[in-house]
């Protein structure tokens, strides 16, 4: 049996990258609910972040969505994120929410707007520049409604050309990260639906392109952690987007519609070399806070990352491979299900304790009165949403 | 074989309610796209619903939805609609966008919030009053994200209190009708999620009570047609939501993603006793157009129900019936998929102009100068949206 | 917080029903693997759901299927059970082997077969006065593959005039438990495919028709414990075949797929008032063991349900329900998932001991010689499959 | 508007491959129906598979499958089919029957189990050499049905290593053809579970390594036609299994489920280049005739896809390229459906008739006595099956 005290060690490692829009308002297309205290403005938003860092110890970094965060000067930008006690991290672009995406961005049957889509994503690049983010990830709404509405295939090499023309502006040492989504906002076809179809874009691209895995962007009963093997295996696995689902991409709170599934994909992440100081994949949150606080729905998503990865740690992994190579169905299953059963989290809290890191972050949250001054501060403006 | 001139005369029967909200603009989460023309007041939006009317003779009728909808004068608006050439047809409440309603309306755990809803409908019922609308239509987003959340079973209960409160408000040729719904938005649990939890609830309401199937409403590979005829036989089938889908609730084009389930769901709609004079089963479209034009795409889905609905009349239901009682899977299947095989698009516009109407309304309404001069008058305001 | 000392008492109240079945061969389409020590007879099956029940004390009742384990002498059978430790539980009727019943057996459009099909459950019924069984489920694999092959209204009619007839033989204290699924073997449309179908049929026949819901019977993305709690407020759940799923009908070791489902589903038995001496709710196990050893399998399965409904009685419903009532979306989610990560294993062993049974049951089979005894004995014969 | 005449010259290309297997009896792990006049050797199959390509004129070939039809003389076989009218295709590998490859087969944690079956494919090699066949078709049955049983990644090397060694033993002008499938008969983790995972292996492998999509083998709600245009794109679109489905791999007949996706695959193989003389794509029927009459259960199928073949080809393309240029979303969706909506059966048949071939196949073969004739004959013997 491995011990929590033999893991521990390797808990120092982890580091999640909180998203800025987490802390704006979200929601469905029938209705974005206002909170109190919702950010007006990106410092608002590195604050949150910021706090969900000190509560945690485990999100060190920030990511930006360009526009949703665009300032005049990301130089100083960085500095106030630092000056907060954390870092800015991938930059995220945007080519669903102008008028001329309608129809597409990257993938737009017009080359006009295909190079309004590349443009856009130069100006992230400046941005990258500006902030020292490494990573540049791109997400496409591109597809289509209807069959016969657009030209699937053609697509494909207006996407490969756009790509290729970002990629170009990159140094040797930042990436391209290409997430995939089987649907939504578009409903017939999306352009990148699936990991096969980021993979083969990637691959054109270079060493420096990788694959965004967003957990919720997959068919009903796709086995994910299989694609994490995969990916890993291929030296391809870029970025994690974590959240969970139930139905489509419900961009719930990592863990909560199915922690089970959450433990298999760590262990994948893990055993294949994903996790640690050594490891080049970035792990982030990708999710909704619809009805739910935002900063506690935050810091209740990093600390079921941690959770979970402790025991997928926990894994006796030379049981498990004995089990394994004796073609032990029962057993291998029972050593693995042991790891997963077993309750961490006195464990953790008395580590985090060790860090002069609160033991139960929600409720150190709750009483330090700082979601209070929020509500009481942030009055006025414009809440910060999608 | 069955011939057109046979089956032409039920086509005549045929009337599908257009929903207000769909000249509106609509979309998804990530985005809601204008575009010229669209309605700025109710009354462009019955303008439009009636120039649908106009180029096709299907859609006499206009839903409405409340507080969309909302006027000072509902006499106004029927006398209105009435000299545009059409009527105002169901009531549709709305109980998720007041931000009362972010944690349920009919099923809220705070008995205040529940009567708020169920005031709602009492007011919806008041617009009925003065409409002249038969039916009432409840849709429920009220669910839950997270497991725990909340009270599932003590929901149903109280669900079932309000819509008894609501029922009883209404007349005897007023009817309740409840749509199902498997999630969206919300994404743990929904309340009415299921053709069988309607059902349990309008059984208990009474004879008056009916359920209404929006096609686009099930889980993944749920045969509808099964639904359709399971609700017909028990009696309760009250109205159709049109539209089709890929992966979600997607809104699309009845028609537009897979036109035999919508032959399927006509023929058992037939079999069964719910198209004609005699049927009491209200068609209606719910539909989002998205990205395409809103009139056209109104026009286009009123067309693909009458295409399918001849199809659908021209299955020889004896030759069916014999090859169903000899056991002949083949033959049978042969019989069913000949009717669907049958290109009708000819005869029908043939029997259109003999009408008086158009023989291609597509053409038609493109031709007639209606676009334009929308697009020039609507100029100002604010275009209407969910 | 609850603590394990204080639920304990309820855990003497679980008692799983074993399949015969599950310990005879069982497979894909593609293969049926067989095992050394295989049952090549129906008192062989009982000397292992005994041994099931032996080790766990939690398996005191083991379901037949008719006419799989068709005996001349059911009270000889009954007794040779006693003898062994445990009685005889639920019958299960069978209308899917025999030629006949190609197109249908209780749904089918000749008479004839469907007369068959009733007359092999009135055999049934006999055999449940000889073994003292109270309920008869009835699962249909009755559907149609093709689109126009049946007529699936008027098999809804021909179903509840079966199922009628069957019903009037059944005395006051038996049950008819009509269970559901929604595809296979038919594959376009299958004659009682969902609860609400179910629910319909039980409803017609009385008090004593139950529904029974198979956890692996339901499309993509269905919230089963929803279902749960719907049947039980309406005092018509009758049974539980326990089971898990990734992809359709897997038929694996429940709990092994999506531990925290089965957490979910058992506690809406729970608060629903399914689970205790008062409840009449038949808990079964419906799995095969294609690849795995099978009484392994079963003894893992049974502790699973054990271990699952340890942690749900450990939610703390207090707590719960004061959150809920507060909208206090994260709190009360926590208070749910508190419980779930719970690890029972070591209090259980205990209390296992302190009740005279091997605090490690797998451990307590696999050394205790059994195994190795029936694979050295059970030489010779027909191993029995499905 | 493309007509008839002058797509008619491009139906000569058709050429679908029969399968053997298809003329066996087939069914459900829950039971296979036998039927009179089922084949009991593989010469028996053979006059069946030739009896469809003399009615319909579109199977010249057929599949075989090895050990189910192993003979003592290729060669001789070979030159029955010739003699029959048709000729031997593609070479399907079984490694899923044999009790050795209860836990993988190519796949396997045990070397030895791994050498035997790429000594299998080594055999069909040989088979392929006597019979003249281009391909061998490798369909892994491989996988897991529970977490921790099976070393997922390991699993995909020692895949690599041996498709190496099979692949090394084919000569230039013969093709691996690698096949994916999400699950069944594995039920957590399969090993080739989608095209990405196809894709990664044959291109390790070289040219003359391809894919092939079998269209029942997809997540619920994947886009088939987009993995087919981009698998053209790559050049790594082998073959082709058809059949359809509803829920699982149904295996039923092509085009029954859903006649529009048949129609959207189409259309992608023919803008895509993988139809027609310069072609080599291999189009293959991979079906189960559970309850249906097998030889007009092929002839349907063969014709189903000539039918919706024809329909690909009258779309108009030029018109639907401009109006996708003109994003005109619902010009370009009608355009693509007025094609689907042509009724192509009565020039089908008379350009069947043109070329001596029955106008309809069905009736024709009902009418020939074939049928009656072996079930006259084949009485005795047993039945081949899978």
């Amino acid at each position: 049996m491995t011990t929590f005290a033999e893991i521990a060690p390797q808990l120092e490692h982890q580091a999640i990258e909180v998203p800025s829009w987490a802390y704006g308002n979200s929601g469905t297309r029938f209705k974005v609910f206002g909170s109190p205290g919702t950010p007006r403005t990106v410092e608002e938003k590195i604050d949150d972040a910021a706090a969900v860092h000190r509560f945690t110890g485990l999100a060190p970094k920030v990511a930006l969505h360009i526009p949703w965060d665009m300032v005049d000067d990301f130089g100083a930008l960085t500095r106030y994120a630092k000056d907060a006690g954390i870092e800015i991290g991938t930059i995220n672009s945007n080519t669903f929410q102008d008028d001329d995406y309608k129809l597409g961005g990257l993938t737009h049957h017009d080359p006009a707007i295909r190079q309004k889509a590349v443009d856009h994503h130069l100006e992230c690049i400046e941005v990258m520049g500006a902030t020292g983010s490494r990573d540049l990830k791109i997400w496409l709404a591109d597809g289509s409604n209807y069959p016969g509405q657009a030209d699937i295939r053609a697509r494909q090499a207006w996407l490969a050309e756009s790509l290729a023309t970002i990629h170009a502006q990159l140094s040797n040492d930042q990436r391209l990260v290409l997430e995939y989504k089987i649907f939504e906002p578009a409903f017939y076809h999306t352009d990148v639906p699936d990991w096969g179809t980021a993979l083969v874009h990637v691959q054109a691209l270079g060493d420096n392109a990788v694959v965004c895995l967003d957990t919720g962007h997959h068919a009903p009963s796709t086995n994910v952690e299989f694609i994490v093997a995969q990916l890993l295996r291929l030296g391809k696995l870029g970025s994690f987007d974590f959240n969970s689902r139930n139905y489509a991409d419900d961009d719930l709170i990592v863990g909560s519609a199915d922690p089970f599934q959450l433990f298999r994909i760590l262990f994948e992440v893990i055993r294949g070399g994903g996790y640690g100081p050594d490891s080049e994949v970035a792990f982030m949150l990708d999710q909704c806070h619809n009805i739910e606080k935002k900063i506690p729905g935050q810091i209740r998503s990093v600390l079921n990352v941690q959770e979970m990865t402790a025991r997928a740690l926990l894994v006796d992994r030379q049981a498990l491979a004995a089990a394994q190579q004796a073609g032990d169905v029962l057993g291998a299953h029972q050593v693995f299900m042991d790891a997963f059963y077993t309750d961490v989290r006195a464990d953790l809290a008395a580590w985090r304790e060790s860090r002069g890191l609160p033991g139960d972050p929600m409720a150190a949250y709750a009483a330090s009165g700082y979601q209070e001054k929020i509500e009481a501060d942030r009055v006025g403006g414009t809440q910060m949403s999608w």
